[in-house]
């Protein structure tokens, strides 16, 4: 006999320091946040294969606290059991924060209305040690003015070609950002930005051309010509991923969630 | 011709992850931070051997924001070049953030006043992947009350004997109290305690007590009697090491710095 196959979405929280990213690499072994998830939902299905499709397609080294996943599951569960039975399974660097029920048709990347990510920058002579996986760090200050005018840039609808980085498979590099704001600590930045979609390496390519801003290795008149471009090469080198986390998830009909961190 | 011997001082940050602590173990190979600084000081001496004191010799998994050393090194260097020096040779997770010349007869752990540790805990029912290596966790909430109440108890001069680990070799187990405080977040208490000195493992027995006081596992009444009673078999075990980190030394005639983090 064969269980009902229910539709879930869960929420996942990760430390990507130990991952090559989310998605499983075909033709080398890579250690990845989708593989890992993959194989504890296979053994709960009996061994059957179970495809997750994750919101947002993390590089490596890349975190989260609030990606969300969806998947068809064979197997009579309730969902805070398969949320605990998940956390056992699963390694101590992914936790499922959250299971429910999806509406018939969910797919986390395709029903998403928005993602916000956020990027933090260490700006002091040195990094302290503890930070070292979760911020990116550049040894120098930034004009915060110059800063904050390189990312008000971003905002609204866009041909973001310029910071698209090679590789990825779009059928269109325009993207709608409806939020792009840096808070200044001392010495820190915490860079969000929320958008309808983003580009492979996208908001390290935003936060690599903030740094430039920000240094006076460019003026922000040059880096809004260079978004004008839509050539990749015209456009500062992307930061770090390790400083990068996936905050949050937004879709139709939901209130913004408490964010984590 | 022997270079003079200088005496120096250095304030060090460390990720405590990957170390087994601060202190060399003899007859056995172990990855400490005495080690990898001694060994990057020895590569500046030219290979001769050079022994560092530290102020707090900090257990496998603690982390320091402010640790100091004292060290001889016979080499004419200025300070800052020291540093630069000692950050190009020691690894990632160890860095010097400040080295003076010391006063004569300046020993790091005999001439320190005072240090500051502080003891981050998660409290949620999951803790969030990217805190596991900085703050311990207890998947329950704990009453404030009863925390604040059992923090009270170590203010002042008291027979700490009940929170010594074994192993230790001290003259006395008597220790002074300055300072015992938590800030409580949502999903996470923070605790901050200086004293004059601290027996082996006796911040995460400080720390252990308030879990067993604020989650009812034992009476704040019960706590002080078992304080009073000078047997570590009569105090809660200690929570792990990887939530602690050594904030601040305190020496006389300076003013307190700027706490990091």
């Amino acid at each position: 006999m064969r269980a009902a196959v229910t539709l879930f979405r869960a929420t996942l929280a990760y430390d990507g320091t130990d991952f090559e990213g989310w998605q499983i690499q075909r033709g080398r072994p890579a250690r990845t946040i989708q593989g890992v998830v993959e194989h504890a939902l296979s053994v709960l299905a009996a061994g059957a294969a179970v495809r997750v499709a994750a919101a947002g397609r993390t590089d490596t080294g890349v975190h989260a606290l609030g990606q969300v996943i969806s998947f068809d599951l064979a197997r009579e569960i309730g969902c805070d059991a398969l949320r605990r039975a998940l956390n056992a399974l699963l390694p101590r660097d992914v936790r499922a924060l959250d299971v429910r029920e999806a509406p018939p048709g969910f797919h986390a990347r395709r029903a998403a209305v928005s993602k916000l990510y956020r990027y933090e920058l260490d700006t002091g002579e040195i990094q302290l040690p503890t930070r070292r996986r979760v911020a990116g760090h550049v040894a120098t200050s930034l004009d915060e003015g110059h800063v904050r005018e390189a990312a008000a840039l971003f905002v609204g609808r866009h041909d973001f070609a310029s910071l698209a980085s090679a590789g990825g498979s779009v059928r269109t590099t325009v993207r709608e950002v409806m939020r792009s704001e840096v808070r200044f600590r001392p010495g820190a930045l915490v860079y969000e930005v929320e958008a309808n979609g983003f580009l492979r390496k996208m908001v390290r390519s935003m936060v690599g051309g903030l740094v430039a801003a920000g240094r006076g290795a460019c003026s922000v008149a040059e880096l809004a010509a260079a978004l004008e471009r839509r050539d990749r090469r015209a456009w500062p080198a992307p930061v770090p991923g390790h400083g990068l986390t996936l905050v949050r998830v937004l879709y139709r009909g939901e209130p913004e969630s408490t964010i984590h961190g």
